[in-house]
């Protein structure tokens, strides 16, 4: 019985590497992932690492792992370089959203993508982000990251023409029930071409990103 | 044992006359107390009155009551006049909105006061809300009616000065859960200071604009 | 007041034209729509139309429709020419999912896309699907159309490289609660990058594959 | 890239300050937000600032800060004076909604509002309401703020002329769902034009109070 | 293998007889029921059968039942004779709420139970329940039936000694969700001591009532 | 294209016949997959097929059918003699369950299981089970099929140690919440190793049965 | 301003002392109302007081309470005698549900009565609880104690004629949902005139028990 | 009273023997119980005793125990031998999953059952099922333990002829609602005769497969 059966041929099928969500795993399967893999000479993302559980890794492992506390990712492996443009631009509505928008940002990095951040510009003050949305146009894609009521989902959907991937937050009290309610906004968006990813999943806007951008 | 005992001081308490809401009242029921009213030269807005019952409903009945099929609302009794200026705005987001918004109009005309109505300026398409924002700000009152993701409840409220009452309607499929995203949107919104209604209750927001507008 | 306010601009600015969600609008108010757009000689796609209501059309507004009754959809205006080689790929899972399917493939083509379609392949029948899947991975986007459990779309989504478009639908009964059981299930699926419409929106899919071909 | 982008002009637009909703950001970002704005001159409302953390602030940011715990809100800059007349009255069930009451006080006497609290007064014991609704009466607005059943709501709405904003609370337990029962209950509430934020919102309250009062 | 298996045993058990709710089971269901039952000589009481249904029965059927239409009931077998005084008020919010209290006054009467009913004294309106309270508290027990916010259910708790039976009801529309608010409102209730039965199960409350009855 | 693709392989891959599940599919596929597997000379179980939809066939097509109108099933094809000894019990809360345990009972007879049935057991009457529990501990699985609060199941799991497969129903109001209070209660059931399948899934809970008796 | 205000008069009016809930108030509101009313010369129940911050009070308000940690309830005052015969029992499904109980039994403790306790004896060992019903038959009122499927309620309902109060509680886990599997469970019980309280409220339980014990 | 009464007979009435669930039990509940059971002689097994409550247990006690810290369960008594031949599959989807997987492995375990484990074959990488599929079909019966959207029950549910029991399991974040959406797509599950046990339950479906193996 193995603990772990890691898909290594999975960027050869989907274009993506197999990353970590540390979440739900205990300390010690982690590190053993991690040595596994960094033995087997390839690159991992890590998401959901919490900067307690990162302080507590062992030094040897920790030392593998380029961390960045904010987005809780980390990266083992050299960095590929980015690129010279910025094709993503990761939209962010509040501070306190700025984890998960940085969870995408730090994946795009990861794949070698530069990415251009916009953040604090909820449609609570419409200006902050009417200032900006020229800038915004510019880029290939636009990953909006947004809790509670997820207005700025619906109004950048009928700003601009590249692809929007909405990621919900669970930022909010209340009626926004855990981003439940900025989930359920993103799917009914009045938009049109509007697609979402789970709850906090900056990664996974990241990796829809990577898919349309691997293409062609 | 009487079927019914109608609130006749309501206004003296309240400032607000009892209405008479009609689904969920058999016909015999909202006949016998139009009848009742009626007889007592009292004035009464119907809510819920669909057209079928409308149709239905005795000759003699039916000739008492002014009857908008679009707000399925009656009024029985004399119009009051309209105010020369329109105090409130009822600003609503789709052609879908549009039986919600007209019984917050219908109410508030039942109650003399004039309403600028905007229609159709869902924030998917944000230059018509922006082109008619200088309008509506000079309103004292704004009704906001929106479904799916009440993105406009947000953007209005960050836009004008005013009381913003939220009447999320249960227009949309899906992910919009008969009104309750709106609904849940509306009351997590990144605005602060707007108030909500329940689901479709356009009767509801102009009894609000009313309590505001009575006072001083 | 108008009852609507088209937004014809829509196009230029995110590259779809403005669709007619007939669902929810009167019937005057599709007539008069649609009136208003011939007018103007301009292309309209029309959706949730059901044969019902297409049937009870004045003559004169129904011949200007080209209706597909199993999408619900009708085109105003000239179709547009089909380009040679289909980009996307519609992938459904059950007979019973066709409807949605459909919706999805007529809105492409409405926007001059060839669509392949692949029907009844859901997961129970796993040969089914991984029979085709060299043909699926020909194409540069997959929308995934499933109900129930949803299955199908984490399978696809580890299989092919491509942007993977999922619309849970709401085929299904008891636990399946009317697609809220697909649609968290393609949220939260095992399969990193999948991106999410709204529960049987087939029209949402095709235009976020639009967005992504009108890139570069 | 900034971490925040404060909205200065907000008071200008809406006639409210920009406030700083403490929970769901960091320590570090509350107290850089904190210097900055105290910097630029301007005072500021700080909520869900709980104690211990105001307790971690370094001292130079807590001297800063007129703080209150059991509203676990903090004043930044000089105190407005308070009108001699309150004309808000802000009524509370139970003692255990006192937090969020409180943090509709506060709210209000940051914009120089007198406050009128009526604490304790749940309709399980009635009289203790109606012995105290003349003065109730007396004022503009009526903050009603309860939990579980929020039947306080309804039975305040069928006393007051004025405008009732309700707060439903997450307390109970149980069937109270955390707030839930008591925002559904405060919603279809029988009194009509009654108004509802946010479960716990006191603070939105205050706010939609002071859209009022800004009125005219 | 039998359809159905009477439980005629039940009275002696229990202390009530088992009665036939009609909904959900088959016209001839219904029918063989009736008959059965007839044939042994015993009474029974009907639930949940509406008008269209009893009109579709065969005339022989029908006319062993005596059916009250609001209601919804039927009695098969001679009436018990009922009792001098009325031990059990049946207080009602509303007018659309009837069809319920009056499925708890039948049920009663069924027992032989005289019931004193109290109509439409919903919490909106409170002096018509203040000014009938001293009548309500004349009786042993209270069945109290509301629906929306069942604020009038606190409020009854809150004013009477005897044992409160809360029936929720399906009235309302939005946040009421069919009956679920008033159901958690109810068990949620400020009001010490009060029970609860299922969402319009008048039928359920008038049985409670009985086995109190049925004490010593 | 095509519409459909049946799993002629199923039988073989895992021991069950692809069946037809009527609902949600038009009349037309319905008839035209009726048509192929009679081409294909194979039997066929048909579920979900209403009475009016039956009668609707063409004669043709009817004529093929054996049709049961209380579980509404249907077998295509001539029906495989019954086992001699009923090896599964089919046990039934109340009459309104009726429909479920039916088309479980003939689900099994389809693969030529003889099932014996006992109806109408429901807990409320426990002599009833109780005069029948040697009878069912005869048999070697046991499906109980129980809506409302599903209490059957848990006792019954008590009672025997055959493997206990329990088929919630959505017989029931209110509470019951269309059968959803009924699965959540046989999940959490006291009694360990019962297993659930989908509200009103009497057909599933047959494969599964199927699945267990075709072992070894 | 006053933080709480007493309700003195509860007893004479609904013939229950108020009560003091303490999760949800602070340590010194729960200090400061205990003192209020041993001054007062009152006795109080304090429920919902668990063992640590019980632990924390000062000595003197300690040393004026009768604590149970097991129901985490507290006497303040003299204790009533308790009556000869126990008319109350207390049936419980399992250990897990010993809290719950253990309130209610408390809470009819402090108004004198004996109480008779019938612990685990769920139903998945039927003949635990079936060896006992003679005992549980000689009580006037049943309160029914169990959390997951509440097969209990159902069962006992069945057996016994006097009331039935059923007490849902939060013990399980995944489908049982917090309780509220339990309490739907309870609500849609097959068994007639069963009432139900909320989850977990042995002390709602009790004091329904006792608004029928002081009748008559 | 009793605070627990063991069912020392369930092993001879359903086939298990009565298991301790320690959650929800205090320290000293599950001491005396372990005690009761090891003075009678017993074997006994126990669930969800994490790792430090069992640190702390008294050396006596914890001296008695075969304790896996993975699964969080515990042997009393001396430990069946195992067969020869592995009949259970269980299949994990991934290693977060793997404490539910164990859980079900040792209560198997418990029962003298070898088991084969298969872990992290979640279908995101279907090869890695596809390479074991013929391994897995050499057992009796299939446990498929998966959180999030649980596609792989579906996927082995139309790959192998034996039971498949699926366990969701609370992996997962956001729209994977705690085990909610993996529960109800098993329940959706477009395989036939699949069925399903509470949220995280793996104790459950290894009790479900000894009902079936004791079979016969």
């Amino acid at each position: 019985m193995n603990e772990f059966d890691l898909d290594l041929l999975r960027a050869e099928r989907v274009g993506l590497d197999e990353a970590l969500f540390c979440a739900g795993k205990t300390d010690g399967q982690v590190a053993r992932i991690v040595e596994t893999v960094a033995m087997a000479g390839r690159p991992m993302l890590l998401t959901r690492l919490d900067a307690a559980r990162h302080a507590s890794l062992e030094e040897a492992t920790r030392s593998r792992l380029d961390y960045d506390p904010i987005s809780r990712t980390a990266f083992l492996g050299a960095r590929r370089p980015l690129r010279e443009r910025a094709r993503v631009a990761v939209v962010c509505a509040g501070t306190s959203d700025l984890g998960v928008s940085r969870e995408a940002a730090r994946t795009l990095e990861y794949y070698g993508e530069k990415v251009s951040e916009f953040n604090d510009v909820g449609v609570a003050g419409l200006h902050r982000l009417l200032g900006r949305i020229q800038e915004i146009r510019a880029h290939d894609i636009v990953i909006a990251v947004a809790g509670m009521d997820a207005a700025l989902v619906s109004v950048l959907g009928g700003l601009v023409k590249a692809p929007v991937i909405a990621v919900p937050t669970s930022v909010g009290y209340g009626a926004a029930r855990g981003g439940e309610t900025a989930l359920a906004a993103s799917l009914a968006s009045c938009a049109a071409g509007v697609t979402v990813v789970n709850i906090d999943n900056g990664f996974g806007a990241a990796c829809a990103a990577m898919r349309i951008l691997n293409r062609g």
